[in-house]
């Protein structure tokens, strides 16, 4: 299991300025719509695929949770992200996220094999990609974002278990499998606020309507 | 009504070089984490709100489509992204999406009196901002992006109908009202890929989860 104690050991934090990214592509568009000029800024990032799994030996979802600085970012006041920021005032848990298991699209794979591989590494369950039900495709989150997601569902059991997760240590990931149950669940997304992206509310969402009446006692 | 024609007559496209945006900050976080220095990119952009609207008067759901820069850019190969974009061979109509009203934090108001602006200015109804119930907030989609969403749901009646919606024209939005049934978005979230992002995906399934019991036949 991954240390939870390295995951929020926290220092040396500042914010730079971003010239070239392998991951972020900023672009303006240029175009003329009904015949008026017009500009749009936006940025290009990889493709992703998520994946919701249910240990149906136990009933309970398994999810992940990692530090995110985009959100741990979001949580600071304008005004204390110059220099360096005070992880004593503001500690790495206000980034952490809950989150459903997945990955960005760097392989020329089948998206149902990547997602089974990001299981595996993740959460540690082996699964077979034919097993994988596709919830929905959705190209563009943002306004702003090239952002092409694909969800889906996955149910494992106990036995299918053959590693800890935790994502790639060579990789520098620290990764948290985290189970919850249908109850816990629910409640969680009954909250007006989730340190969570909407991946996992959405298909939550369509567990709850779809399988939970299959699972709940 | 917006002209659907202007919408989706598009020419003098091309990907230009982003220096400084009013709207997107690519920024690098640097971090040590676990005692490993890692870094981040990322981008900050602003806050926004979203609103579900379902008009129980004739039990549907009010929509609204519009041409999205970064998904048409989504829609075509790299290799042709090249100096002028091709509209012909990709017409606007790749990047006309489906969504619930909405838009970003950019007054210093009320979360629900900014969603109810929302609602008048692209779909024309006038709702009480107190009438909105909050279905849920997040703190960043992305990995990459600083993007806290508020999603509300928000009930309208035929009377409360008082303009034509379609959005700021003075700011150049186009923007089409669009009407459907409780079946029709059923199916239209059942399939395997849509034009539209996750909000409206997440807000419909707590509707069908929640309220669509109460209105359906």
């Amino acid at each position: 299991m991954p240390d939870i104690n390295a995951m929020e050991d926290l220092k040396e934090v500042y914010v730079g300025t971003l010239t070239d990214s392998k991951y972020l592509h900023p672009v303006r568009l240029h175009y003329t719509q009904g015949g008026k000029k017009k500009i749009w800024d936006m940025m290009t990032v990889h493709e992703g695929v998520s994946v919701l799994i249910f240990n149906i030996t136990r009933k309970k979802f398994v999810f992940v949770r990692q530090f995110r600085p985009s959100i741990y970012l979001n949580s600071i006041p304008e005004e204390d992200r110059k220099g360096m920021i005070d992880t004593q005032k503001y500690p790495a848990s206000l980034g952490v996220a809950l989150e459903t298991c997945g990955g960005i699209l760097d392989k020329d794979k089948p998206l149902e094999e990547i997602a089974a591989e990001e299981v595996r590494e993740e959460c540690g369950y082996v699964v077979d990609p034919s097993t994988l039900q596709r919830i929905i495709g959705f190209k563009g989150t943002l306004d702003y974002a090239r952002d092409s997601q694909t969800h889906f569902y996955c149910e494992v059991t106990d036995d299918m278990k053959q590693g800890p997760g935790g994502g790639n240590a060579e990789e520098g990931e620290l990764i948290d499998v985290v189970e919850m149950s249908i109850p816990e669940v629910k409640a969680y997304v009954e909250q007006n606020n989730v340190l969570s992206p909407p991946a996992l509310l959405l298909t939550v969402y369509w567990f709850l309507l779809y399988k939970a009446p299959l699972y709940s006692p």
